[in-house]
């Protein structure tokens, strides 16, 4: 049971990591990786909650291109979740690797509700923006509060 | 003349730095952020870099979802250059704030062979990455040399 539990969980995190077959030659560049495409996703998903939020103002061709940039950075980190870094320079919990079909949702999720965003920003207005902003911004934390050390 | 040099350079970097005005809370999060786009650029400019150097496989869809990657962060480092962010956690020489004029034309010229990157990756043959790759590494390295301490 918990070696077929765990067989599934290591196949479930090959699939996720498979584009990443030797896209890091050490564990501390794929930690270095993953952080990197976080800190420039939250720099511009920060910018589209101030336009949805009040405090910056409505500028349609900056919320669509933010959005691109976010939408093109959510796609990144999965792959550096790999084999040997789950220690180091991270504040990766280790659920992310015991729970691996639980990460791989709460990443499947985050995608998707990152996807609509971008439409939404693409809409070119703010009624949109904000709609969709709220269920983005949830799901990131979502993956914070259970994936992620304080 | 060094005032009227100074205000050139001034003008260019404002220029430069217009669309991330308020964009970074502390000059520290600009550097952070800075940083984080190089390194996420770098790690699929590298792998577009090994297919082109024969050091892996031809992926045809792999070297356009790398070069996408490339072109979208190639225009986002820029930004983050603004006042304050010549200290710190950097290794940016003063050059940059210093020869303002000279470091937008070569981030400019990167931007464009990672253009002519971008469309050679989409032709779907090796060939024509092999040819653009080069260009656009040596446009890397040059910015790097003048503009990056050790």
């Amino acid at each position: 049971m918990t070696f077929a539990k765990n067989c599934a969980g290591a196949m479930i995190l090959a699939a996720m990591c498979l584009p990443a077959q030797a896209q890091f030659a050490k564990p501390e560049d794929a930690i270095k990786y993953r952080k990197a495409s976080f800190t420039v996703m939250s720099a511009h998903f920060s910018r589209l909650g101030a336009m949805a939020n009040g405090r910056a103002p409505y500028d349609a061709k900056a919320a669509a291109d933010n959005a691109d940039v976010v939408a093109t950075l959510s796609k990144l980190p999965w792959a550096a979740f790999g084999e040997g870094t789950d220690k180091g320079d991270t504040r990766a919990k280790p659920e992310i690797w015991k729970e691996a079909a639980k990460y791989k949702d709460a990443a499947d999720k985050m995608q998707a509700e990152i996807m609509k965003l971008n439409t939404a920003a693409k809409a070119g207005n703010i009624d949109a923006l904000k709609v969709a902003f709220g269920p983005a911004a949830a799901s990131c934390k979502a993956c914070h509060d259970n994936f992620r050390k304080d």
